[in-house]
């Protein structure tokens, strides 16, 4: 358990610098900076590049929200969702702090801003409400699951799930950056709140509450679409 | 059946929430927004993973043309052909329905616009006619069939289809957004018409006519290349 | 033979058609454009999927160059060389004619003008002169070869070469568009330069005699790298 | 073990000429260049692709980096160190070299300014200051480790791991090119620093050292991960 423990640490840990410090370091620089895109690519990569470095030992979760519906769908056993949370967390706000050390050491550094925080109303980058924010972010982890369940079930070819599941976090953040900042993921958004001024802190519960309603409702669709399934945790 | 339509439905949701959510919620945004290139790699991403995720199940063709394509070519049996178009044509809608929830809860919203819809002479992105539509259409779904036919024939790498499908599209969007805002797929132009503002309705039965010319050319073009492949339905 | 042509005709109508069209109808664009690295992606990601479709039935060179690098390593025969040439210049050919045809469709049109052409001096994008456009197309072609013929070689991973062979001409674009426009396809120059305003068919000799030299030094190295091989054509 | 120094020299040169080759010529055009991201694909892309190309040759590495972190973890032998390194080097300094002959022929050529070197403080892209820089090259080149050996490792699936190894490097730059303009590869650093104005060369001391301690730190956290792995060198 413990090296599993760790590989999801690092993982998550991998995940938050590697995402969030696109977006901190490199997303609005004028002319040349990587835009919602570059940081759609660095979320996905995250997970892609970590799942083949760690999965084969912790099953590469990196995000409640993924422990939640592994669970649920039977392939991870809920007695150890608790530990497999707290490794994440902890991994998320580990990278938030680093960021923020090398953040500091910027020339005329005066203050990490939205820290690539999550949000909803004037809090959203683009402006969405409460709903519109809670209805993307539960639609889109609820894809995410599917995408989970089905490319690593025990029909689909071997080896390739990990770029499916990174690439859907891509294809995730595609869409949604604009709207919520694109949490679906609790360990994520936690981790940068922290940290971040604003509402950041006062708006969390939604990135935990509306991931894990998608995750369920991700796993019963899968549920529903391969009811043959027969996996013991 | 019912797990494969439901796959169909929940494969062809992804495809038109995904890619042309990107597109509604992301693309135009001055100076981080993704731009064509971010919409052509969401709709590319939809098809690899949910490939990946539900191929395994109903083929994963989320698209009537597609489905057209591959009865014509004798992987899939025209008795099935009207039920998979029910259920791909449901999800489109069911997305195009959805994106039009969360974007009307964006501050200031006003309406939504073009919406993502295809469109010919003035509904064309960059104000190209009829004729100049339906020849990219016919040209761009053709290459795709013989692509979906060649990379899932029995001679081809077992687990790659996925990538090359997908990766595909992503190649037939960054050709063609600026000429018909890209359909390649009646069950995506079908789910956003019902919802844009302007002529996208009256315009829609391009694009369902020329994917499905375009998909019956491919299937031919493919078994010219492929005259000894035996598959049956 | 008949279908291994009719493959390479229909591949290198892709490359030519998905490549040089991005650039003709979505490279530009203000705001949205896909700039060179939409282009990059588009040219790589035709020979990925082309590689895949039919790379079983002719090998999957779509290019000249390929073509004689491959008979210079003993992997394809010298006496299929000619075949081979004409059936890639055929389909480059008629896909800058299909390019043609739809762009002089766009409201306004007023010319092809470059038309995504290869040049140097004040035809290469960025003013490069003819020494700087030779070395860096003969350098890359060489680096498209060791790609091949190594992501080829019987040792290495059975399905990846696609992805490999797809994404070096991808990463070949992101360097040398600048410069020459990136050719490293005798085919690819010609079925644009027949089209093109300015300078491209007196500038033609140019993206036939660098990429074919590097295309041969290419296969030289490889020979360095892997003396053991032996592969009967 | 010439082939293997061969294979070592030609792919660092690659890493170099199309990684540093593409943020010189095409990352800041106005309106159609490829930006940071552009470079980050770059630089990805020349691992992948050439991991395929001669990783069975010589495993790969690329990176004096890379190359100490694989000995430490015992895949690599430590008394191949010196000449890995070697061959690394010159490889990183001729494509510097290519670089400058190709970019001296430009129309207008006044100097190569910074020519892609890494820096910190005013030489840092963003301003960075010292402690920022060595703190992300450390931690980035922990991680391009810890991808590494964990994509390799033999309970891993066969073949990916040129997909998760590049596209790592990809991830890499895409958060750090604004702080350090991306080492975690003392070759790279030294391969343009030799040509590039500035203070390149005297700061070059900080893009052996935090690499190589990065490196290090990442063999230790897969140990700590894979405590049951026995790999003879």
């Amino acid at each position: 358990m413990m090296q599993k423990l760790l590989a999801e640490f690092v993982g998550t840990f991998v995940l938050v610098f590697g995402g969030c410090g696109s977006a901190v370091f490199a997303a609005g620089i004028e002319g040349v900076g990587i835009g919602y895109m570059g940081v759609a690519l660095a979320f996905g990569l995250t997970v892609l590049t970590m799942a083949y470095a760690v999965g084969g030992i912790s099953g590469g979760h990196f995000n409640p929200a993924v422990s939640l519906g592994l669970a649920m769908a039977g392939r991870f056993g809920f007695g150890d969702l608790a530990k497999y949370w707290g490794a994440q967390v902890a991994g998320g706000i580990v990278a938030g702090l680093a960021l923020y050390l090398i953040l500091s050491g910027m020339d005329g550094f005066e203050g990490v801003g939205g820290f690539a925080s999550n949000g909803y109303g004037a809090a959203s980058p683009h402006g969405y409400g409460l709903m519109s924010v809670l209805l993307i972010e539960i639609i889109l982890t609820a894809i995410f699951l599917i995408v989970i369940l089905g490319s690593t079930a025990p029909s689909a070819p071997v080896g390739f799930a990990p770029i499916a599941i990174g690439l859907s976090l891509t294809l995730i953040h595609l869409v949604s950056i604009p709207v919520s900042n694109t949490s679906v993921n609790p360990a994520r958004s936690t981790g940068v709140a922290l940290f971040a001024d604003g509402p950041a802190i006062a708006q969390l519960w939604a990135f935990w509450v509306a991931p894990l309603i998608g995750a369920a409702l991700g796993a019963l669709i899968w549920k529903a679409l391969s009811p043959s399934e027969q996996d013991p945790a």
